[in-house]
């Protein structure tokens, strides 16, 4: 089978892992398979510090799948260490607040080296994934530079209001100023990388990870030609909510979906993704166990969504993948 | 007084330590002062590696004389880690030969950042001296990129050579391969940084540090308007000899004498500098105790000069000042 899944960063990587177990691939690493995985991964979280390109999401995919991964944290490497960023600060280089570990710097001089030297992201993603063997195709949505900035009240000039990457809005400030808007700049004009089309119109089966709705799955949605692809697409279309006990399974998610006018709440995150027979991308909507949706044209279902660990996540994964019309034997 | 001085990597850096203290400056760091030292520092070893520019001369002074070097080493910072490097060989990232510190990393980022966004060099390293306060103003020779090449045999076509940077052939290689030519790539063409020909002009003594005269003074000399500055100046001009007991002090020096057709002796030297009166550079010839050297047109003096500790690089510094002409009371 052929399985396409649309992933943020952290809960993007876990459900990866599910969905690898699910098809009966190791978790972790590469292996002989008879499936395919592609996962669509979000850009918009990606930013240049320090001269150096980073790109959280499609990195914490990759170690978590590679097996790198820091499984306490959820992001950043396994035993990494601090010191470039400790000298930095002590040169007053800003900005200070970014995790930016000394094995994950690696891997940013060898992105930044090879997108300097005119290699699209994704060539450069396939570089890294070299080492990596995540066992899942990895593609940027696109090639082209999308970054999300949240606009929040600027807290040095009364009454007015300011835009700040995300990174800054969500590491920095832990998502608490209130965030008027959400723009993913650039995410009108980027170009979906080469095979995300493809892989969609390809798919045995389209799967959401229960990754934000808002800026990353909702940020991989507004490539042009994803949605249209998605609608197009005879693979069943199915998204997995990120809704657990009637709040974001990430805490701070909430406060992406208020930004957009959605509530917190499966029915309500349902409903902002659709169904594909009118206008939206949905089929199946996988909710957790407990919650309620009625989403017009999709059919509902509700399961333990908790990725305690990587069988419990693969459950998850065969409930996705059996919504979708394409179950695992 | 104002006192310039010539200087390459750790030879240079540890020969202002000396000045410093030969002038009652802290021999590290900064503080009031009448006297204003001023090093025009080699940038010919400079590299970009891994998107990284590399000023191994211009670090290793402003380390020496912050008081942050390895001073066991005698390059890069105490303390230092190697995690980064490590990493980017696991990833097969070449090259891995060079000694790429995480805290000497920090420094890397910073320099390349600004100069992309168009800073020179001059400023650049003015930013990064504000933390270290070296309490000596550290100029590089020129703003413009001019780097040091080595022809060697190629060991993989039998017959042929090749080029390769100045830093392969002493870090990678450790000047083993017979040198057949050295060319500082862009030397002809390079500008001298703001400021190196006003420090010449309106210095009180100019010294050379026993430094490598081939790749480190030589480099400097090589700049356009340097050569004529110092046949300019009223100040005296004095060199120490890098010759100790027949030998080039710190051992691979002479392979880059013997590459220019320069015999490894304090007068063989003493002669490539030449007399100022004669189309050369110097007024004095300082030489370590023992050896001799007749350079016609230039007052030769030995002392010892063994760079042992501060206090034995301090008298060598007065001797050189006092041959200047420019005595320390």
């Amino acid at each position: 089978m052929k399985i396409v899944v649309v992933v943020g960063g952290v809960g993007g990587a876990r459900f990866l892992l599910g969905v690898k177990a699910a098809l009966g691939m190791p978790a972790e690493g590469s292996g002989e398979s008879p499936h395919e995985v592609t996962a669509l991964v979000n850009t918009g979280d990606d930013v240049w510090m320090h001269g150096l390109r980073i790109c959280p999401d499609l990195d914490t995919c990759m170690y978590t799948l590679g097996g790198g991964i820091d499984k306490e944290r959820g992001w950043g490497h396994a035993g990494e260490t601090w010191v470039v960023k400790e000298e930095l600060a002590a040169y007053g280089a800003e900005p200070t607040w970014f995790g930016l570990g000394d094995k994950d710097i690696a891997t940013h001089l060898i992105r930044s080296r090879m997108l300097r030297a005119g290699y699209p992201l994704s060539a450069v993603t396939e570089a890294l994934c070299d080492r990596w063997q995540p066992g899942v195709r990895l593609l940027p949505m696109s090639d082209d530079r999308v970054e999300t900035h949240v606009v929040i009240d600027d807290p040095e000039q009364d009454g007015q209001q300011k835009a700040i990457h995300f990174q800054e809005w969500w590491v920095r400030y832990r998502a608490e100023p209130k965030a008027h808007s959400i723009v993913a700049v650039g995410n009108d004009e980027a170009k979906p990388a080469p095979g995300v089309l493809e892989a969609i119109s390809g798919a045995d089966a389209v799967l959401f990870a229960p990754s934000n709705p808002v800026v990353s799955v909702g940020t991989v949605l507004g490539v042009p030609g994803v949605r249209d692809a998605l609608r197009k697409t005879s693979a069943g279309v199915v998204g997995v909510s990120p809704i657990i006990g009637g709040k974001a399974l990430r805490g701070m998610a909430d406060a992406c979906l208020t930004a957009i006018g959605v509530e917190t709440s499966a029915e309500a995150v349902g409903r902002h993704y659709g169904s594909r027979k009118d206008g939206g991308v949905l089929d199946g909507w996988l909710i957790a166990e407990g919650e309620t949706a009625d989403v017009p044209g999709v059919t509902v279902r509700d399961v333990p969504l908790l990725m305690s660990d990587v069988d419990a996540t693969a459950a998850m994964a065969r409930a996705a993948l059996d919504l979708a019309g394409a179950p695992v034997d």
